[in-house]
């Protein structure tokens, strides 16, 4: 048996043939295109899953199911996308439009719900049962795995762990409050973090690792010149860390999860971006008992996305 | 069919038997007595027990289960207190004592997870699938239900949601962080924000509620000076609530539960507390977005506790 996952983005469609041991066999990409309806890009979307089927040697009869993971908001049980701003997508039955060109089981789920869910199952969190993915990338997103299923909430836009206000009347957000957690361990917040520093301290490796440009300055940058024994990199590092470990906490007091996942594109960072973060969450643990939750980096990285949307019908039938 | 529920304190023990319409149709309460082995404070429980049955004229075999909620830490599932501090109990089988004298099944759990099991099936959030519980009282305590049941963590420790950071580098709070929710939003809180206003302005009906005297300022003369007209009381609660908005607002965005019941002794004010919270709520929405939660004010007061035991076996069994 096979699984189709589907990453439906505002630019390109990308379809992943995923088997049974979760790994991505057969992949096919092709751009969104702009200005279609969604009944174009829906019917786009069907051809482009038919294509991968046929390079595999497969029918729509191998297949258990096809997920498809959109930005925005879906009721997955429904197979309707409720609201995606990016595609423009307002209460689109995306299950009826896929079943008019391929006889099979279709679902639809939040893109960033989807990467939690293939961390979940087939990455770093593997066999854990209550499981928050949290990607520390351009925003802070999240993901929150409850008995193997997405956790969705009432009206399936849980997961929002990113707008968590840790500062009160801190820095504004793009989402109107003030202080979220966003604003302080994104990788846009260590960036500008960076910057402020480096502003001060031009001889820094920081600066050097961009090129000599303070705007260049890259969230690897300040990672590499850490690695490189630059004491302002290490401070500006320490002070992102615990801002990480001040959301990460109280997730853990509200949630108290088995294993929290840190992906997004600092994940690569393993055990530098890892191990600090815990003993600062240890820090902060309810009156100094050991952490229990294990704190882990992501493992799939992008294909998390595809994995987790093939697998979608296998959490909801 | 009938449910007994006890709830088991430091102080005391009080057993209620619940009937199918979830009301308490009998009760009892003993002393817990101080320097008492595990063993005896269970005996005494069940003796406890037995006497409520007898009372109603009912026996063993009238009753589904026995649920008790204790302090602590408990594995509802085990039947097994894993450590409470205020009772002296490190892992107690309380199931395998409580069937040496009756033969029943028997479930515990925390108190403060019974109490939010109670409004969640039976008090306010009657219906509601997803549903959070905040105790604003000495502390700021919570209980999350989802699809009906106790979300109970990966450790059973789950629903701390007064141990969330909102002010980094605020007031230390007992659990060792600084800056909790907890130390902003509970009545406790509410007191010393009032204490601290009503020394510069100690002709505020506050001061006169409370019989001229700050230190005896409780949360309730402060609701009573704002619903007097009294400026600096409707000044301290507004600050107030935007404080609890701030952690309502963080669950909402990581959990999005169909509702927030707000317990403990405030939740007697009922709209003058809900009511502005709300709004303050509605203001820190994602992108301005409606606020899809209800918020409500807890309607069982202290039977909860008993109620939420009672049932607790009907949610796992």
């Amino acid at each position: 048996m096979y699984y189709l996952g589907v990453d439906l983005g505002g630019m390109s469609i990308k379809a992943g043939l995923v088997n049974e041991a979760y790994e991505i066999v057969a992949t096919k990409t092709i751009p969104t295109g702009r200005g279609k309806s969604s009944k174009e890009v829906l019917k786009d979307m069907a051809m482009l899953c038919k294509d991968v089927l046929t390079e595999a040697n497969l029918t729509e009869a191998d297949i258990d199911s096809i997920g498809i993971g959109s930005p925005g908001i879906a009721s997955p049980e429904d197979g309707i996308i409720l609201s995606s701003s990016n595609l423009n997508f307002d209460h689109v039955n995306v299950r009826a439009e896929i079943q008019k060109y391929l006889s099979c089981d279709v679902y639809v789920e939040n893109d960033a719900n989807c990467a939690a869910l293939g961390e979940a199952i087939a990455g770093a969190a593997k066999g854990e049962k209550n499981v928050v993915v949290v990607t520390l990338g351009t925003g802070v997103g999240g993901g929150i795995i409850n008995d193997g299923k997405i956790y969705r909430g009432a009206f399936c836009g849980a997961g929002e762990v990113g707008h968590q206000v840790i500062v009160k009347d801190g820095i504004t957000c793009g989402c109107g409050r003030k202080g979220c957690w966003e604003q302080y361990a994104s990788a846009t917040a260590l960036i500008r973090q960076a910057q402020e520093v480096t502003k001060e301290h031009i001889n820094s490796k920081i600066v050097s690792f961009a090129g000599g440009k303070i705007e260049n300055i890259t969230a690897k940058n300040v990672f590499d010149a850490a690695q490189a024994g630059d004491h302002i990199a290490a401070e500006v590092l320490k002070k992102y860390f615990q801002y990480v470990a001040m959301g990460l906490t109280n997730l853990i007091n509200i949630l108290e999860p088995s294993m929290i996942v840190l992906g997004g594109g600092m994940s690569a960072q393993g055990d530098y971006l890892v191990k600090p973060i815990k003993e600062f969450v240890q820090a902060e643990m309810y009156g100094g008992l050991s952490l229990k939750t294990k704190i882990r980096a992501a493992e799939l990285g992008n294909p998390a996305g595809i994995i987790g949307a093939a697998l979608l019908g296998t959490t909801i039938k």
